[in-house]
C-alpha cells in the first residue's frame, strides 16, 4: 500500500511550510510528465535559465500562500 | 442524463484535492479547444517545454488554493 | 432594454460556477477586443497553441476562485 | 478642484463591478505610460494579438476578486 | 535617520490605495535594480510595449488587491 | 545547529514585511538553482531585463500579500 505523498497541508515551522510549498509546485509537473527521465533532461531548461527560475519562484509563492494560510500563518 | 464533472469541491484528503486541482485545470482547456485530438497533438508541446510545465503548475496552484479554502484545509 | 450579462455570481452548483468563471473570463477579451470578427480570426491563435491554452486556464482559476468564495464553496 | 478616479469598490451590480475591474487595469497603465499618444499606437499590439488579451483578461480577473470581495460578493 | 518608505498599508481614500500599489509594484524593481541609471535606460522597454504595461498592471492587481483588504475595502 | 532561514512570517513594520517577501522570492530560486556560482551568472539576464524585473516584482506582491495577511496588516 502506497503511503499518501500529501497527508497534510500543516506543518511546525514556517520553514518546512515553505518546503511544503516547494513539493507541492513540482507535484503537477510530475502528474503532467510522469516520464522522469524526460524531466531529467528538461531541467537544465529552467535551472539555467533566470526568467525559468522567476516563473518557478512564482508558483511556489502561490501554494505558500496556501500553506501559511492553512497553518493560520505559524503565529502561535 | 450526463453525471456533473465537479459535483463538488469537498475531498476527504489534501491528495485528493489537489488531483481535483489538477483536473479544474485541464477543464479549461477542454472547454476552450473541444477537439480531442487536436489536443493530443499539442500535448508534446508542453509536456516537453519546462516553461509550459510550470506555467501548468501555476494554474494548478491557483485551483489547489481555492479547493484547500473550499475543505478549510482539511485541519480536521 | 438590455438584460445584465452579470446579473449574480451565485450558482446552483460548482459546474454552473465553473462555467461563469469561463464567461468571466471571456468577458474582458471582448470589452477590449469589441470587433467581433477580429476575435474570430484569433481564434485559431490560441485554440491551437499550448500556451496560450495554458494562459487561459490561468484566467478562468482566478475567476473561478472569485465565484467559489462567493458561493461559500457549495458547501451546502 | 479634480474628482477622484476611484471614489469607491462599491457598486450596485456585478456587472458595474467588472467594469470597475477593468477600469482598474487599465489605471496603472496610464500611470506606467502617461503619454495618450503612445498608448493609442500600442493599441493594435496587445487588441490584435491573443496572447495580450488573455494577458488584459488576467489582470481583470485580479481586480473583479477585489471588488467581489469589496461587495461581499453581492450577495444581497 | 532615514524615515521608512513604508510606514502603513493605510490609507484614507481607494485612490490613494491604489498609489501606494503603483508604489509597491516599483519597490521591488528597485530592490534587485538598485543602479539608477540603469533602471532608466531600461524604460523605453516596458513603457513602449504592450504586453509590458499589461505585466506591470498585474504586479499593481496583486498589490492593490493587499491594500485594498489591508483597509478593509475602505467600505466606510 | 544551522538556525532557521524562516523562523516567522510576523514582522514589526510593513517594512520589514516587504524585506521578507524579497527574501521569500528569492528562496525559491535558491532551491531550484542551488549553485551559487550559476545563480551569479544569470543575475545580468534579469537584473537588466525589463519584464524579469517587472516578473520578479509579481512574485515578491504574491509574497507580500502572505506576510501582510499574516501581520494582519500591521493594523496595530
Amino acid at each position: 500500500m502506497m503511503t499518501s505523498w500529501l497527508p497534510s497541508l500543516i506543518t511546525e515551522t514556517p520553514e518546512a511550510g515553505y518546503e511544503l510549498a516547494v513539493k507541492l509546485s513540482r507535484l503537477a509537473v510530475k502528474l503532467t510528465q510522469p516520464d522522469a527521465e524526460m524531466r531529467e533532461q528538461l531541467r537544465p531548461d529552467y535551472a539555467e535559465d533566470a526568467d525559468s527560475l522567476i516563473a518557478v519562484s512564482q508558483v511556489v509563492a502561490t501554494h505558500f500562500a496556501t500553506v501559511a494560510a492553512a497553518n493560520n500563518y505559524w503565529r502561535g
